[in-house]
């Protein structure tokens, strides 16, 4: 079985993590060239894992006829476009999320890759997550019946660098849109409306950026179907991430994993240890099976397990979300994308 | 010290609850004569527990000057005239929930109960349970910081009979009505606006009656703070009973107490039984402890633990909830009652 | 139903707490009469729960024909001398544990209730723990197929008063009792061997009086089957008490229950409460169990869940322990009490 | 920073874990070269991660000057020989458990490294597992006080063939010997004497060829604390490896991580997955820290973590227990090795 040959269009920190999966973690596939805009970094992250070629620019990548795929790691803004150039280069991709925060964009970058037949993943990494594979599976096989209320808790260990939020898009479409994934993942049906509720209580620079850093987002699903999602941008104990879903025949809960499973006791009660960090550690199986799932979908032809569709939506979410904050009442997902109607 | 002695208005499946609590399991109080529509069970109740005096009215428990307290258990359309009446004739009141539908009734049993200077309990028994209390106690001690995230999730584990449900004033005025008293009790401020989404997922005859069975309430706080309750009529797996509040320094959680602590490991996995059955399992030891408080109230002219306020407020929220579930959009308390503004 | 009339025997600890649940929690039962040595504390007793009759010694107890069973809650020494009387006056007994630490009374004492066809349940309130009786019932259930490894640990929250430990026959006697009870119990077989270990590490005076405060000890069952008690006079994170059978389709353990299910999380991770401070707490249900179902034995002639020789073989076991202790080897039963062969 | 440079003795499983780890997990280290018996086992090894240099016996990398360390994976009989070997030629050592199961065998290995000076460390993964590891760094923390009773429950999923169970040594050499060594680390004292009981309940086979798979080991320390480990060759439910020290202030348990954490609640109760199936995927991380800690023990010249006394003590242990076993008394480990007095 030949090696699929991979470039990475990106060298930060998510390129170097995948980077790093690719080279170490999963048989089958081959990195051969990284590009950044900062050369040294592209360069740093080749020399460090044994990657042969490096550059200060995508094109030289997406111009080797022997490369079989690419991986956007590059800054949201670019994604897009390189999506586009890629697809046109006939290269499979596997690309970071947000697709964009444009939604002509995404559709452009979309349709560049259905005329050019190629495979697109977007990089929703929590779906590969044990736990939330083995919920996703026992609502599939019916275990619980039919759903009717999804909880998802998300909160992050402190919150990203103020020029960071500004460009982010806001709460919603940086940090919702992970668990807008998950909700249509676990409920195997889509969201028709959402009524989003947010403050500012962890730090008020947040607020005078024009964002909020703890929110409520309330769903309502296309079978009538309810969910809320809760955010917080600062939990002190730790990366906290749950699910729920409850339904006519019961339910299926995923609760944090824990770094060890020592407990101690004393006359003050029991102890155990905080939350895994922040995702690189929480996640980290989920991007080994993430890009494991593209590399046999390249492989074999198949239809991705994380579609361009799958990109698309949790941003129109997002942007429902932020509508209902800012005018105070439920809003349709066909108000933002007619299409989704 | 001479033992409090007690009428109890109400011989139905609450007030047989209180009766045999305050015979067999508080000290300090006597019950002394037992009411109810249906003379035969408030002679049926007396006799099982050795209670002297069983009539089909209440007036004369109301009439009996050596009767310090009444406990109000008779259905819901009667209690604000009950109270008004005790309160008349100078006896401290314990009433179970709600005060009543109708806030004007709400209002003018109040000011009767101020009138007469007498103690007014509202049977919201869940404060008492030994857990919700410790978290209470937690949050106020300042243990998570300023409270930011509050969620509730409060299922039953199958719907009441559909003519129950026709004159209960729907689900958040008869089931979410104890969660919006929790919210309110564990975070220590008040609700200023809530949105409410419904759905009928259980028994479409819940529909047919103008109700819903499924129900997510988001909630503001005056602080800002948001909050989420979630219910449900039917939970197969049992009394689905959770509080969690998140604040800027931690969290504290209450999950569901088990039945007992069995745990059966097999090469299937690990099972532990289903969640106590319902409410009288359940909360059984709140109801103890809130009739011993209100009795130590009125040994020592305390102010209850659960005032007519406290009453009136989630039925306000009720109603709230409501409006926003029939208008689509959040509604503020000061729409319901214009004096909470 | 005429209500079954009990006489209780000793107005200490134990015998307040039976005579309560008695009064407060078992319907079909009259308490109606106590006896103690301290006739003050019979009268006490007696009086706080109404209690028609109190003695200064068990002769008008026994001597009344309208007692049908008397609760036996002296003082060990007490146990086998009382158990001859009420069976020569025919009344159904209940007795604490141990019947005595001398085989031969305890032999006499059962040949007297065989001659009198009296009912004899003795007190080993754990079994009818629910998560206890459970975990049988599993065991029973075939769900673990034949067992293979008992574990028990069972550790006091803090040692009795030395006073009490001199008398007290030791912990293989006092304590381990118990534990050996449980694992005739859930393992449904008998013990043929015990390989004892112990040492002072909680307090000296426990060795100056020639006890141990600290202990393993190893059980072989019939059927090849093992098993591991460990005792400690004081755990200070509370009352711990857990059990385990392993077998060869599975396992089955018990967890000790949590006093409320409020767990903190911050940043120096979760913390949950300690322990249920002792029996009266972590039993509590127990003792209500076993007197219901003594109480119904009685009622309906049926052979009691503890019978005599389930009271008698512990003290054989815990005789066994003492020897192996001492001389550093494992003790068969038989060479104890050659009838257990 | 020169990389390490190591030589793979021992192509087989364990040998292919450490080579893997090494290649993929471990930075500043070079796997340079591999030898086995079946020299194509070393060929298939080498070439599937890059290793340049493939032999069928280790004399090569023995008398490779530029080679710094060895790691011992070949069968049991050979690891005394190749330490000896490995000591004369300079090279540090990384070697499997056991050193050998003759002590004779084991001294001398033992005194070719101290002559030679060069670093051994012994295999014994478990201590680097992250659970165990907080749990010893609790203990020595003086979290729980002066240590009083170990628990430890070490299962199997299923009995290895009935092949090697005839030259494994018998249970106490080939499975407890891991949990002697867990005992010795918890505790941070040495045991002075072991009880053994053990029986034939998993598989006949096992004892017709004169080793039993199930067994209970009690275990005294010099400080008069005492332990108990419980083995059997088969839980059907996964691989149980739990440990608990119980002290005068509290008491560290650890329990046994999950493969995922999605639980099922239904009307049957709630379901959680079986355990994580053996080592391999139980110890993973253990694996990684053990080999991570022998390099930078080389790099920087300091003691090993477990030493090559670590490595002779579990054995006479070992022996200790057989001998309780066939002789049905507590043994000393100075009856086994005078020199343990």
């Amino acid at each position: 079985m030949r090696a699929i040959r991979v470039g990475i269009i990106g060298a930060g920190r998510i390129g170097r993590l995948h980077a790093e999966n690719l080279v170490r973690r999963i048989p089958g596939a081959e990195a051969v060239a990284v590009a950044d805009v900062v050369e040294e970094a592209a360069r740093g992250l080749a020399e460090g894992l044994g990657i042969p070629n490096a550059f200060g620019e995508p094109s030289p990548i997406l111009g080797d006829p022997s490369i079989d795929a690419v991986l956007i790691c590059s800054s949201t803004d670019t994604h897009a476009r390189f999506i586009e150039q890629a697809a046109q280069a006939g290269k499979h991709i596997f690309c970071e999320k947000p697709i964009a925060l444009d939604l002509e964009e995404i559709d452009r970058a979309l349709a560049a890759v259905e005329r050019a037949g190629v495979i697109l993943q977007v990089g929703f990494n929590r779906r590969f997550d044990p736990s939330f594979a083995e919920a996703r599976r026992l609502v599939q096989s019916g275990a619980i019946g039919k759903p009717h209320v999804l909880r998802i808790t998300s909160r992050d260990p402190a919150p990203p660098p103020i020029d960071y939020i500004k460009v982010s898009g806001g709460i919603f479409l940086d940090m919702t849109i992970h668990d807008f994934d998950m909700a249509r993942f676990l409920m195997g049906e889509e969201v028709v409306e959402v009524f989003a509720s947010g403050t500012v209580l962890v730090d008020p620079k947040i607020g005078e950026v024009g964002d909020v850093d703890t929110a409520v987002v309330t769903l309502r699903f296309s079978s009538g179907a309810l969910g809320v999602i809760d955010n917080s941008r600062r939990a002190t104990y730790g990366y906290d991430q749950r699910v729920e879903v409850f339904g006519e025949r019961g339910m299926v809960r995923v609760e944090n994993p824990k770094p060890h499973q020592a407990v101690l006791s004393s006359e003050d009660g029991d102890y155990s240890p905080p939350l895994l960090h922040f995702f690189v550690e929480r996640y980290a199986e989920s991007y080994v099976r993430e890009l494991t799932d593209f590399l046999s979908c390249v492989r074999e032809g198949k239809q991705p397990p994380v579609t361009g569709r799958d990109g698309k939506i949790p941003v129109v979410m997002g942007y429902a979300a932020k509508r209902s904050l800012e005018e105070g009442r439920p809003v349709k997902l066909s108000e933002i994308d007619p299409s989704l109607g």
